[in-house]
């Protein structure tokens, strides 16, 4: 897409696109609303609840359009990717439906649930060590040995065209919504949703929700560049990836502000979000709500007018004890 | 409802009403889908949401199609009943839409939450000793004061047809439903359903969920008249009621089957639905999903056609700690 001189690596067409491509496959995923939280925020909000996405995440539009994206003979040979995540599940479970191989290397000490989503899904896994480098260098050797497609989990311009249409969605299903609040990681979901919500109506503001431990895109807007930190230190363990050269043009140019949380205001929407909204959602996929009802969000005098806001519960992939656990300790 | 020469406290007419009655004050729940489900049950499952209604149960229905349904001159006095349980919530809720009192009589110990919840929707509490005699003389001096219509939780007419509405919306939202599994205790919500669902789809099967501890709609359907159980004993606390006169001819013309569930398998549900549809679900309303996975109802020749079945989830109402409680003790 031109824009200002700018290409991204989706537009308005390649999200369209891509939710012809997959509608046959991802859910429909439906709004939920609360006078409870709207009458606490002071707002009206409008959860769209990605957690009961098929896989648990939104992962899977931009893992579904990718694998459909591919040609017979890409395809015959299978994708990969390297990830301990949501991504790796959906890959699994995008190729199960094509009937090709996914091949995806977990680093040693990736917790079991997830693992066993992968497993569950049909993916075969590769262990590695946890390095980054092991990782990498198992990777390579997969894709070398396979030749099979690599499927970056966010940094690919047919993942971020699946992520937009949530976007799609939600705009269809609720169209006075006013401002979209997204979790920020590596970038795919939000770049997605910027470019198709900012398309079908300019005026809306698309603002990001990071945890403070992982604030490398607060960070990289305030530099103008791509910070990448050392560590990451929070609950929210979907939010620590760093933003990639195809996500980064996008929320510099647009997402208008990051909001960024302390994990104990993700553990608190977290448990909002199961007492009142009756949703489980990980940590990750809470940060939206914790967002909303921040001090810094509420005292800003920018946000004032953002009325109808759109709130996107990305994923539901919490392990219960873990859960229950997090609970106990935040009391 | 004339149907064998007898007379039903509700018909479609009086659901299809109660429906366009209610219909701007309460959530069109939405339909859940799971293939994990579906694979582990071996049929396709249709989860009914009703934890997402206002006041996190069905009974929101019932209360508000009661109250709009009063006259002016009896609305103004406003209404009462004796619960610690979601019809306590609901009542309250409703007469807030209206603006009228709501004089909830609660037994002492009633769970604090739930009593919570009646006075954030502006009930007035009114205490009562533990007692079912205490509750009824407490009630009837309320009743006597104030001038209020009691509202009964499950044995009024249009009480049962708001409940009816559940149906309604399910079977609009899916039409290839042909069975539909309901949680039974006093009656309200499953003879609401069976009278609307067997009107629209004569062939359409309605199974009762019973928990073992409170299964005296089973014993009243095998006696052939309404069985009161002098003590009841089950972790679904929202199912420990008896049929009234106004409900057990419903359940004993309309209702095919009775399924009866030990607390582990109610638990083992409620995880479910927690893990895989990532919805929190309380006891009494994740039974419907324990009913389609035992082995009584998956080894019954008569059941073997029940391909496209409804499960509604009737609430949502569980203390987190209780939550967390009752998976650590099943473990």
């Amino acid at each position: 897409m031109e824009a200002d001189g700018q290409k991204y690596a989706a537009d308005i067409s390649s999200i369209k696109e891509a939710h012809e491509r997959i509608k046959p496959y991802v859910h429909k995923t439906p709004v939920l609303t609360s006078e409870s939280l709207n009458s606490i925020s002071g707002r009206s909000l409008f959860f769209k609840c990605e957690c009961f996405q098929k896989g648990g995440a939104f992962k899977f539009r931009g893992a579904c359009n990718a694998v459909l994206s591919l040609d017979a003979e890409q395809a015959a040979k299978g994708v990969a990717t390297h990830s301990s995540g949501n991504h790796a599940a959906a890959l699994s479970l995008a190729a199960k439906i094509q009937g090709i191989p996914a091949y995806i290397v977990v680093p040693k000490g990736a917790p079991k649930c997830k693992v066993d989503n992968v497993i569950r899904y049909g993916g075969t896994v590769i262990w590695s060590e946890s390095t980054m480098s092991s990782r990498e260098k198992v990777a390579s050797k997969v894709l070398q040995e396979t030749g099979s497609v690599l499927i970056h989990p966010y940094n690919n311009g047919r993942v971020i065209s699946g992520q937009g249409t949530v976007a799609l969605e939600l705009l269809e299903q609720i169209q006075e919504i006013d401002t979209i609040i997204v979790p920020i990681s590596g970038g795919g979901l939000i770049s997605g949703v910027a470019l198709a919500a900012k398309s079908i109506k300019p005026s809306i503001r698309i603002i990001a929700a990071e945890p403070k431990g992982a604030d490398d895109a607060a960070q990289s807007k305030a530099a103008g560049r791509i910070i990448t930190l050392p560590v990451t230190n929070t609950i929210a363990d979907g939010l620590r990836a760093s933003l990639g050269d195809l996500t980064w043009p996008v929320v510099r140019d647009l997402v208008d502000d990051v909001v960024i949380l302390e994990d104990v205001e993700i553990i608190k929407a977290m448990r909002m979000c199961l007492e009142i909204l009756k949703v489980s959602v990980e940590p990750s996929g809470a940060i939206g709500l914790a967002a909303v009802l921040s001090e810094s969000f509420r005292s800003n005098p920018s946000w004032k007018d953002c009325k109808n806001i759109g709130v996107v519960l990305s994923g539901g992939n919490v392990d219960l004890g873990s859960l229950c656990d997090s609970f106990q300790s935040s009391k």
